[in-house]
């Protein structure tokens, strides 16, 4: 049997990344594929259950390592139960943020360095990378707009920071997809959520010969 | 003004460390010492929410390597939040249990390795050490006999574990005081809950030589 495939999400708050990655794993379903479609922090209830110490910080908050900490025990739990036994049973995950949100958060916008945030992934998942990383990208303007709407909403501890906060995560992620092109396709997010689909499903014929043809 | 001193209780389950601690920290209080008794993992709010999830999982239990890394998050704001203010703030800090046991628990027994462990402590406190590390270490049939009766017991997720992994747990220990004398005592744990205290405070005397004539 084969291995299945790894598609994670990426992008900074408001980008559409949930329901692009709903309607991707759909898409691979009438493809015929076995798929998962799970998200991070979570996916498995011990998971889940650091999801809410995340984004409801029952003290003042946590410092940055140990919300590094706290992204990294999640993954670790959700790679080992979920993760990992999918993929050796021939199912396609696709996951709506995986380790390069880490890297962006909280190693380059939090400071705590990428070089520390891949060393705890390295411990806590054995370094399993996406095959394809969807980065959804929308110019600025309209993610600055987003934003701005944003900052007085304490939805949350992480998507509620500062707009600083955000522009640095953004300009992470176009930095990681311009190191690692293969791993990474920058999809467009400007117009509608079928144009933004219909963008992300031609990265999947031409990044997947399989698909070529679908 | 003085850094306080950082003091740490090690050892397996049932050496009474947490009483010695106790005792320990009134007899510096009475040698006129500004002191914080405190304990892992656990210590501040967020440190104490990530206690509940590691003796209590709300899954199948942790893999070895969600343990050691949510481990690593509870310490990192124990040390930010607590431990750094109150040394700098020329305080003591008795703590029952520190790093050594992550070392013994999840780097030995547990099998992540003694190399992941620290690489976790790195990112996580800095690397922080206790000043004196005290182990107090029962005589193995002392404490195997502790341990038969507790294997039935369902106390919590660590405790309860089968009595080979506590041996590696105690084993781990040894040879970590062994490799540091100068960081750890070993004290024997054997008869009363006095003489025991009294041997710690025999050590302190010798290994800090402002209580030398206390």
């Amino acid at each position: 049997m084969n291995r299945g495939r790894f598609i994670a999400f990426e992008g900074g708050e408001g980008m559409g990344k949930s329901t692009q990655a709903r309607m991707l794993a759909e898409k691979l379903e009438r493809w015929g594929r076995a798929v998962e479609l799970t998200r991070e922090p979570g996916g498995t209830p011990g998971a889940e259950a650091i999801r809410e110490l995340l984004l409801a910080p029952p003290g003042e908050g946590w410092p940055p390592a140990a919300e590094a900490l706290l992204f990294a025990a999640a993954r670790a739990d959700h790679v080992a139960r979920r993760i990992r036994p999918a993929l050796e049973a021939g199912t396609w995950i696709v996951c709506d943020r995986f380790i390069d949100s880490s890297r962006a958060y909280q190693g380059i916008a939090g400071g705590l360095g990428d070089d520390s945030v891949n060393a705890l992934h390295r411990v806590g998942s054995d370094g399993l990378l996406p095959d394809l990383a969807l980065l959804i990208d929308a110019p600025i303007a309209a993610a600055s707009e987003r934003l701005a709407r944003r900052d007085g909403d304490t939805s949350d501890a992480i998507g509620g920071r500062a707009t600083e906060y955000h522009e640095a995560v953004n300009a992470a992620f176009r930095d990681f997809a311009d190191a690692e092109p293969e791993r990474f396709a920058v999809i467009d997010g400007s117009g509608s959520i079928e144009d933004v689909h219909e963008r992300v499903i031609a990265v999947m014929r031409s990044r997947f010969e399989e698909f070529a043809r679908c």
